[in-house]
C-alpha cells in the first residue's frame, strides 16, 4: 500500500481489447476493487487483434520511461481458454505479466528477464469466472497482488523454457550487407525497423568508409539524419528513433505510404 | 473525502463523445475540479453515435467488475436538450447516472433499480452553463456531489416509471425454438446475443435432449464450448462469454465477418 | 507534492500520436517516474497528425473546465528536431507547455497569456535522450518540474513574440455580412465555424432588425436555436455550442454529411 515513502504502486496495460467494449474497463474494475490505490496507465488498447510482435513491441519501446519497480500487464493472446501459459517476469527495474507467446520475448531484449514464473497459485484467481477472460479474471488479480507487495514466487513454477521473441533477426546477407525487417508501422506512417543503434555502431566500426544506404522498394535511402527537421526535401530519410530502431521517415508526411511498406517488408542495409 | 480507511470516490464515465473532441476531458476537468480526490476511469467513449442499446450493453458488462459503491455516468443522449429526464439511481452494489432513454434498463435487468431519482435540483448544476451539454454542467457536478457522499434523495424526485430496456426479448416462436437477437459485435468480430446463460439452463433443463443447435444465415452452429481455445476448426461456434452472454466466434478470425452479422440480426435456437 | 490542503497537481495532455503506438505512454511514464503524486487526465490524442489549429482548437474548448493551476501538455509538432522555440506560458489561472507553432495562440484567444517563456534550462530535460522526442525527453520533465511548484522564470527567457493563432479571423465583407470558417468538424457531424457568441451579440446589437441567416454549400440556414432538441425537422440548424462557438447540426445526424463540410470551408452569415 501507499504510504509517505513508497508512492502506490503503477501498473500498465498493453491489450488489443480496442476501446469500444467493455473488456479493458472490467480489468480496471477488478484491479482496483482489489487495491483501491493503484495506479493504472494504458499504454496501449489498439494493438492489432492477436498481433504479438506489435504488442510486444510497443511495450519494449514504452517500458522504460516507467519508474522503477512498475508492473506491466500484457494481454494478446489468439491461444486464450487454451493450455498456453501464463508469466510473470522481473527484470532489473519491472515486472512483467502476460501469456507465454513471445511477447515478452521482445520485451526480455531491451531488459534480460531475472526470473520467470508460470502461474498456477489459482487461489489468487477471481472467483466463480469462466474460461474465455483470463485478463480479468486471473492477470488482474495476480497483478493486484503482486504490485501489492507478494512475492513473485508465490504464484507459481519457476520456468526457464519460455516463448522466445518471434521477431525475426536481422541477417547478414554477404559482407557489409544486412536483411532488415518491417516491425512496425506508426501513426505518422514512420517505417520502424527490426535493427536498433547499437547494432549500427557495432557493423560500422567494422566497415572500411562507414556511410549509409538502405533499398527498399525499388528506392534508395543515403541520407542518415539526427531529427526530423534535418530533412532536406521530401524524399524519404533514416533516422535512429526515440527507442534506438532504425527509422524511415517522410517529412512531415507517411514513409509507409511513400513506399507501400508494411510490417513484415524487408529491406537491405549496406554497410 | 478519502480517508485512510475509505478510499477515493470511484467514478466510470461510458458515453459516445469519441476521443477526439474536447467533450470528455471537459466533464472530467469539472468533476476534479469539484473534487480533486476522484478516481475517474473511462469505461468506453466509442460508443457508436446515438446507440443507446451498445452503451447500456457495454456498461452493463463492465459495471460488475467495479467495486461496490462506483458512481458510473453514462451519456448517449440523442434527446439533448429535450425535455428528457436525467435519471441518478441505486442498485444494490453501484450509482447510475444517465439521461432516460433505456440504456439504464439494460442495467438493471443485470442489477435490478432500488431507488431511481429524475433530477431536478438546480443548484447543483454547474453556474452559467447553456443548454447543450448535460454530461458536463449537470451530469458532472451531480456525479461530484453524489460520489461525495450527498444524499441521493437530495437531488430529486423519486420516479419509478424510467424507460425501460429497449432491448427485444428472445421469442418463442415454438417449443424448444428460440429467436434471439444480435446485441454487439466486439473488436474481434464475436457476435453477442440477447441470452444468457441463466436463460439457457432453465431452457434445457425443461428439454427432452438438451443439445445445442443454432441458425443464422444459412449456417448451422452446433458445438456449444467452454473456451475459445477449443474450437476444432474455423467454423463458427458457441460459447457463453465473459458476461454470460450468448456469443458466437470464430478461432482467430471475425465470426461476425464469416456471418456477416450486424447488431440487430436475429438467430434460430433449438433446444 | 499534495498536501491535505493541496491536492496533487494535475496535468493533461494533448497530442496527435494517437492511441496505438507508445508515445503518450512513454511521456507519461516520465511524468511519474519524476513526481509519482501528478494526476494526468488525457484530452485528446486523436488529434489530425500535424494538424495544430485542430489541437488548439480542442485545447482551448477544454481547458476551461479544468482546476486552477491546471498545467496543459499540447504535442502536435510538424517541426519536431527543427529549431522552433518550445512555450511555457502562465494565464489567469492555467499553464500552458507546448512548440511554438500557433496552437497556444488560439488558447490565448480564450485566456490571454500573463507570461510566456521559452524553454532553454537543459539541465532539466531528460538525460541521454535523443533529438526526436522533445514530448518525452523536454516537456514532460519540464512539466514536471513546473508542476510542482517550480517558477517558470527558472526554465528559460521571457518571450513576447510568440506564433500567434493560425485561425483566420472573420471576414467583414459588406455591412452585415461575414465570412466565417469552418475550425472543426465533431464526432457528430457538427459543424464548428471561429465565429463567437460575443461576437454574434456584439454584430446584432449594431444591426437594424437583429435575424439568423447563413449561406453554405448553396444551402440557407434560418433556424438559430438553445438546443439540439428544438430542432423542427432534419433540416440543418445553428447554435451557439457548449464553448460558445457557433454551430452547424443536423437533429441525431451529420451537418458535415449533409453539407458535405470539412475544416477550412468557408460560410456567408448575415446580420
Amino acid at each position: 500500500m501507499a504510504t509517505p515513502d513508497s508512492p502506490a504502486p503503477l501498473i500498465t496495460l498493453t491489450t488489443d481489447f480496442g476501446s469500444r467494449d467493455p473488456y479493458v474497463a472490467s480489468m480496471k474494475g477488478v484491479l482496483l476493487s482489489l487495491n483501491p490505490a493503484l495506479r493504472i496507465v494504458d499504454i496501449s488498447h489498439e494493438i492489432a487483434p492477436q498481433q504479438i510482435v506489435e504488442a510486444g513491441f510497443v511495450l519494449a519501446c514504452a517500458f522504460p520511461s516507467f519508474p522503477q519497480g512498475t508492473l506491466h500487464i500484457l494481454v494478446v493472446d489468439p491461444g486464450v481458454g487454451t493450455s498456453r501459459r501464463l508469466l510473470l517476469a522481473r527484470t532489473e527495474n519491472h515486472i512483467f505479466l502476460a501469456p507465454d507467446n513471445g511477447a515478452l520475448g521482445i520485451v526480455f531484449e531491451h531488459e534480460p528477464a531475472r526470473e520467470v514464473f508460470s502461474i498456477t497459485a489459482s487461489h489468487y484467481f477471481r472467483k466463480g469466472s469462466g474460461a474465455t477472460f483470463d485478463g480479468r479474471d486471473i492477470l488482474a488479480p495476480v497483478a493486484a497482488a503482486a504490485a501489492g507487495g507478494t512475492a513473485l514466487a508465490n504464484f507459481g513454477e519457476p520456468v526457464t523454457d519460455w516463448v522466445p521473441s518471434p521477431l525475426p533477426p536481422c541477417t547478414l546477407e554477404a559482407p557489409g550487407r544486412v536483411r532488415i525487417q518491417v516491425v512496425h508501422v506508426d501513426r505518422f506512417g514512420n517505417i520502424i525497423f527490426n535493427f536498433r543503434e547499437n547494432q549500427f555502431t557495432k557493423m560500422a566500426a567494422g566497415a572500411n568508409a562507414p556511410s549509409f544506404h538502405l533499398e527498399m522498394a525499388g528506392r534508395s535511402v543515403d541520407h542518415l539524419l539526427r531529427t526530423y527537421g534535418e530533412a532536406p526535401s521530401t524524399d524519404p530519410f533514416a533516422l535512429f528513433n526515440s527507442s534506438g530502431y532504425l527509422e524511415l521517415a517522410v517529412r512531415n508526411a507517411s514513409a509507409a505510404r511513400t513506399l507501400s511498406a508494411r510490417p513484415g517488408d524487408s529491406a537491405l542495409l549496406f554497410l
